[in-house]
């Protein structure tokens, strides 16, 4: 087999919509890697999860094509597109999705709130190597250029060494100067006070949804947010199986 | 302490909208428990996940007030329903948050896309006991005459015992004839074909979401599809720390 046979089917989308910069610094990377398509939404779609357009039909059309990226933008969510993707619009089975670069943290409990991350759940869902990548700021002039080496170190590595079915990967970076790279678990934390209450023209009230992250475990050096705070890229390794094993046994006592 | 002091508060909530009647059904069994807060989606939310409401405000309303009952609508997903109870319209933080009774099983894969399930992780963020109640019938004349019972017996036994914080529970019965009752994990397996392609008097094709789930594992006894394909209610402890923390060793030692 030629090295050019060898070359990886990648898979790209985001959520924040194709025309982002971090979307389109990743396809170029991916491009010194593998034959790229990209599928991603025709707009921001951030903050929504694994959400599935069920209640309208979801269309997708070509963008642009050249020798080894095709571009496509689909007007469904992250998750939408990754499905519609694999079902319609892929040459083969991609041997990796990734999802980003997302323009804002994606780590701790963020992981169930991110479409990014809901787009690479979907692909490990479907046995496919697929990673997310973040970066610790929503600026849209966010500078990637110190990311970019370690997303091709981490990528070449993860299609080297594989991932076990289940587990996909939730890669965050600091915003600048990395200093290394940490594999992490989630940390534990809550969102805090997180409405805006304004009052409209006509008197009524509505809501903005804002507030702060509240880590539960600031001083644990082995959690995500610390990486990220320290200047680290935190790996955490991401599972799809949500079952907590730990608590089974308590509840085959309970009186039921 | 009075008994009357002591009767739990229950914030309720789902992704089929205010006036299925599933919801309608849990909140009666909740009001022989407790005291009821109802803060729902105005119109159906089906597979919204842990979506958030981010590019527009959101509002609610009072619907209805009786003894030990209050319910709300909020214009957002299951998430923002929780969040912006939790936020502005509780009168002090519930002892318990239950979500459904959904049409439709939340099983298996299906744990990461449920609306259901996402507002059930957002009380566990939160360090609030959350359980999801799901049926395996899409029908909006399911009969959960049979599945009552067991609700309140499981939502006892949870306040009696409590669950530890980051843990919930995913709780879905069979559409009729249950057996008993199931401590299980979540199986695994994922959606395949998809969708169903159309083309609209333009001639420009749409796709909308369909397909069926495959069970990786349709013999393995101990997961919440063969549980309920059985005739039994499952009960899988549910995390919302995705850390796939036995993958973790391994990913130390790529060349990063």
């Amino acid at each position: 087999m030629s090295i050019e046979q060898k070359r990886p089917y990648i898979l790209i989308t985001n959520d924040d919509g194709h025309e982002a910069p971090g979307i389109n610094v990743l396809t170029r990377l991916m491009m010194e890697i593998g034959d790229v398509v990209v599928v991603a939404p025709d707009g921001p779609r951030s903050a929504q999860s694994n959400a599935l357009t069920v209640t309208h039909p979801i269309r997708y059309k070509k963008i642009e094509e050249e020798a080894g990226l095709k571009r496509y933008c689909c007007t469904g969510t992250p998750t939408d597109c990754v499905k519609l993707a694999l079902n319609e619009i892929v040459e083969r089975k991609p041997d990796l999705i990734v999802s980003g670069i997302n323009h804002g943290n994606n780590s701790a409990i963020n992981v169930i709130y991110s479409g990014t991350m809901g787009a690479v759940l979907e692909g490990c869902e479907n046995g496919i190597l697929s990673i997310g990548f973040s970066i610790d700021t929503h600026s849209l002039e966010a500078d990637f250029s110190h990311f970019g080496p370690y997303i091709l170190k981490i990528t070449n590595e993860a299609l080297k060494n594989g991932l076990k079915r289940g587990v996909c990967l939730n890669v965050n970076a600091p915003k600048a100067n990395i200093e290394g790279i940490r594999v992490a678990r989630q940390a534990d934390g809550q969102w805090v006070k997180e409405y805006e209450k304004r009052t409209d023209p006509q008197g009524r009230s509505y809501f903005w949804l804002t507030g702060y992250f509240e880590n539960n475990e600031p001083d644990a050096k082995d959690t995500d947010e610390w990486a990220i705070l320290n200047n680290f890229i935190s790996i955490v390794p991401t599972k799809i199986d949500l079952t907590a094993y730990e608590a089974m046994e308590a509840i085959k006592g309970w009186a039921i």
